[in-house]
């Protein structure tokens, strides 16, 4: 099923039963309210995905530490501007136009409609839409920011985000929301935990794998050092910023408001993204007081999260029960894999693995729980076949970028810390390791 | 008057002045629109009363000292997700299900509409009501937090916020909101002065005389030592969260925007919200100058919150003037009652008993100055009533939870703070009095 | 054009093409439901606004000194009530009630519709028309508060904003949204790059004049020190906010969504505003690095809200190519206005006037390149009009207050830093400078 542009048939226009004498005007009417329905949920669920930037920006803060804050900062709101950009360069056409169950679209900037223009037979407005799927599409490049902090220079994300946005997540984009080939076996992706998050988590094991630990992350004898977040608050703020901007991304994700059945669907959506966040908490603070006798509150945010991407998949079909259950796996998975990575010595600074790239596995293969339209093979073949390109475009696309510019700042520099090497801007300066006092 | 599932006969179908030729087709889109528009209100309203939680967390967090603030965030994400799964355990339906103007409701899960559905008869999607109707229930939780931090172990808070959310709010609520007895009575609280906030109040009181003082407040000579808050950024940015949210919490309280009575009524709602919070903010600044020649800034934060409480019991009748006195009075409650608690030897650490108890109170028995429907015997009647009810089963509870897990941290954990004590996290571990300097 | 009272005419009834037989009843729900979505869109629109106050508090405090981040906060939120009071006591009126095109409204405070009330020939609640426009009146002040940071007196600063939000503002905004003389000259500002941000940027600057620099930032041989900010991750999440704030500013500045030519417009209008932002971002980075060698990360910031300020006039009409060009040239000038104010010796603490008033000077000049129905010339005339009148009212109302109460704290207050001269709460009390370890 095509994401957006032929929702129309599915849903508006099945509420007009036909009435043949009052015809054309009235129905123009109902049809003009489900169009202003529609386009408004894009605008709302895309101002909302679009404060998620500001929650990747302020978890990544709040778990780097103090010498790097400020290149966290800076890269997020940069990963997000370019998205924008390259999503209207290539990235738009290159996920939705033409691709018509092949492996792409077509190339080119895209156009909104005209000033007051009313594209009826789309049933929304395409800017609407455009900036719907362009925050999606942003979320992605955030998910790669947090894996491989506190090390990369600057410049070789930017060029990655660059390549991310525009072209591969595009690329893997069209294959089911573009009404691709993964479209066409009957892949269910509902909101992206596959198509955004898991994306984004391969990009960011890729790198993570090239670009190697921090310094001093890993002993010589397995030893695995602690390097603490620099701020709680700012990490928690920047959950509860995401969370709240998940009903936008499960939400609006129906993709249509205007008929009772889509507005119901959506107060579903709603309640059950609450829940398989909820149930994620729940499970890693009950875990992590069992394995360790302490709650760990960056494992509690973390597994708040990890239940969102896993519900993201198929937030409608799922009972309350199976969202929690659905969420908390979720949230098992966080507990269990971090310290895994960290065996195998792949330095994820924020945990966003383990949250987007694991938890986004489980939700896409524990569709059909809920789902009887998916089919566990098919879940298979589009998890497989999406983690594979990315994982291997990523790969090439981080050695060339390490060919040209370099991946990795020099060791002073990191010992420093990015934000005087790269940016000259402290985080902090007047405290803790700040090193400026007024 | 139940609070929401008869609102349609008291909204939506009354714009539907019969029209016998052209009948139900009509009738039936414009029923679908009313439908989409309350839907539409609960979930706009419920997403911002949603972020609220971030506001008690930044609140809370930027009010405790740094070696606490892990634990605030902590508690408060983990609240917002209890409430989640008791509202749906138990809650919801002891709350709203066959009160009928009796004690409470029945026991048992909830279930939403099924996929696609559409239960005309509500007038909106019984999942769009249980979310908003939930995220009340979760900003009951988040008041007692605060009131408690520094000292109170974690499960013991977790346990009372199990039960807090799971039965003492859901029976209280039901009393009123559920078509229980007092709504019978006629007792007035549009959107929760007594209901949510009195009742978060007064379990927080329960739970501070109980609990005890935090050591080295009080001295033995009746002095009070201020033990200022590590973060005024933070709890600055927690009071706008709430300020915001509330135009949910207060607006969506409307119940629908079906109609143009309703919408107007919001919007009515809205910049009533709004003015008395800012007349509760001047008033705090204006005494603070005059009693002690300087502003506090908290307690202009607080003045804001006040006033926001003040007006919750009824922000749709008063005039704009009114609005801006019924908050102010609410501001003023704040720096008066702060000293007298603190000579009462009752350490409300984030200021939660004046802004919500109090003030809820307040607020609950103006209405009749605005709304001729109430009277000032029966808001008497309902606080007094709510108030001994939610104190006296609070602390029982909190008795309860001492006997079975202990309510306090020792000596030694608090002098230490119970982020490194529980948590085992620090909030900033590079800042002040963090102990790692990486 | 005014703009809102006269919209209905403009935009929804024109979507009534007239069928005589059915008559009045559709009609009448059909103009229900467009002034259902017009109020929401006043109401989505103005507390993404509201949320901006929060954006500017957060962006304050992150750019000045520890020392003085607690007045920042303190001012914020009360800045916030006064607009609110003064613009319901004489703003709207001033602004809105009977200009007729001339240049001032008439003089009292703002009424509501009564409760229920139903004025469906304004084609939305007056009440959320009078919320809408409050908030840009909140923002004008807001634009103020930073660039005299950390030096101006706290009753000086509040005097000032009563007389911005109360007469000031309100008086040139009649010129052109309350159908003045500007308006009938066709000058065009969509949502306020003159009326708003030029407007506070205006204010700021005369009264950065007056004020003089803060202590220490100018050398006697011409030297400018550095006074770097706090904490770059609450500017950076002030940043964020104000960013999506702004799709309520520019897009419920539509004023109408009843039509699908309206909520095109709007959708139109959210994807411009994020890609001048955008380009407004990618300049800056590219600019600071070519020229300093490093990316500055308030500049980044800065160049986002310059892009957004840019756009703002016109954020309609503009192709996609044009926005980012126009938020891009936004963004330059930040990054060589900084340094020409601070040869200038003029000390402007958060970049206010780069990014409020040239920014904003820059958009409304740019408006005929995209709009044909506006002139250079008219653009010039409105821009130097209101300029003038806003520089030399603001001066003298700096001057009567300085008279008055004084302006400027004194020099040790100063060094002490404001929070605990004039607030006695400081902002991070156990961090860094903070003199108080518990």
């Amino acid at each position: 099923m095509k994401r957006a542009s032929t929702l129309v048939a599915a849903s508006s226009l099945l509420a007009l039963s036909t009435g043949p004498v009052m015809a054309e005007e009235k129905y123009a009417l109902a049809v003009d309210t489900a169009y202003i329905f529609n386009t408004l949920l894009f605008l709302i669920g895309g101002f909302l995905v679009m404060w998620m930037a500001a929650g990747f920006a302020m978890l990544e803060a709040g778990l780097v530490r103090t010498k790097n804050v400020s290149m966290q900062c800076l890269k997020n709101i940069a990963l997000y501007s370019i998205a924008g950009l390259m999503f209207w360069i290539t990235g738009y056409n290159l996920m939705y136009t033409g691709v018509d169950g092949g492996f792409m679209g077509s190339i080119g900037p895209y156009s909104f409609d005209p000033v007051g223009g009313d594209a009826l037979d789309t049933g929304y407005s395409t800017a609407s839409d455009w900036f719907f799927q362009m925050v999606f599409c942003a979320t992605t490049a955030s998910i790669v920011s947090g894996t491989m902090a506190e090390r990369i220079k600057l410049w070789a994300f930017l060029i990655f985000v660059v390549v991310l946005t525009g072209v591969l997540y595009p690329i893997t984009g069209s294959w089911q929301w573009g009404a691709g080939w993964l479209s066409e076996m009957g892949f269910a992706d509902f909101a992206g935990s596959t198509l955004v998050h898991s994306v984004g988590g391969w990009a960011a094991l890729s790198g993570a794998i090239i670009l190697g630990a921090r310094k001093g992350k890993y002993g010589k004898n397995g030893q695995v050092f602690v390097m603490p977040g620099s701020s709680m608050p700012l990490a928690t703020l920047g959950t509860f910023i995401l969370w709240l901007g998940w009903f936008g991304f499960n939400g609006a994700s129906q993709l249509a408001m205007g008929t009772i059945g889509d507005v119901t669907d959506i107060s579903r959506i709603f309640a059950n993204t609450n829940m398989a966040a909820a149930g994620g908490v729940v499970v890693t603070i009950a875990l992590t007081q069992a394995l360790y006798k302490k709650v760990d509150v960056t494992m509690a945010l973390n597994g708040a999260l990890a239940g969102l991407v896993s519900i993201t998949a198929e937030p409608l079909a799922p009972s309350v029960l199976q969202s929690v259950l659905i969420g908390g796996v979720g949230g098992a998975i966080v507990v269990f894999a971090v310290p895994m990575l960290d065996k195998l010595k792949i330095d994820d600074v924020v945990g966003a693995i383990p949250v987007h790239l694991l938890s986004g596995i489980w939700g896409t293969l524990i569709v059909p729980l809920s789902n009887s339209d998916a089919s566990y093979v098919t879940q298979f073949i589009g998890v497989a076949a999406i983690g594979i390109f990315t994982f291997v475009a990523s790969t090439i696309v981080w050695y060339a970028i390490q060919m040209l510019v370099g991946l990795r700042v020099t060791e002073e520099d990191e010992a420093m810390g990015l934000d005087k090497a790269e940016i000259g801007v402290e985080a902090y300066p007047e405290f803790g390791t700040g090193s400026q006092r007024l």
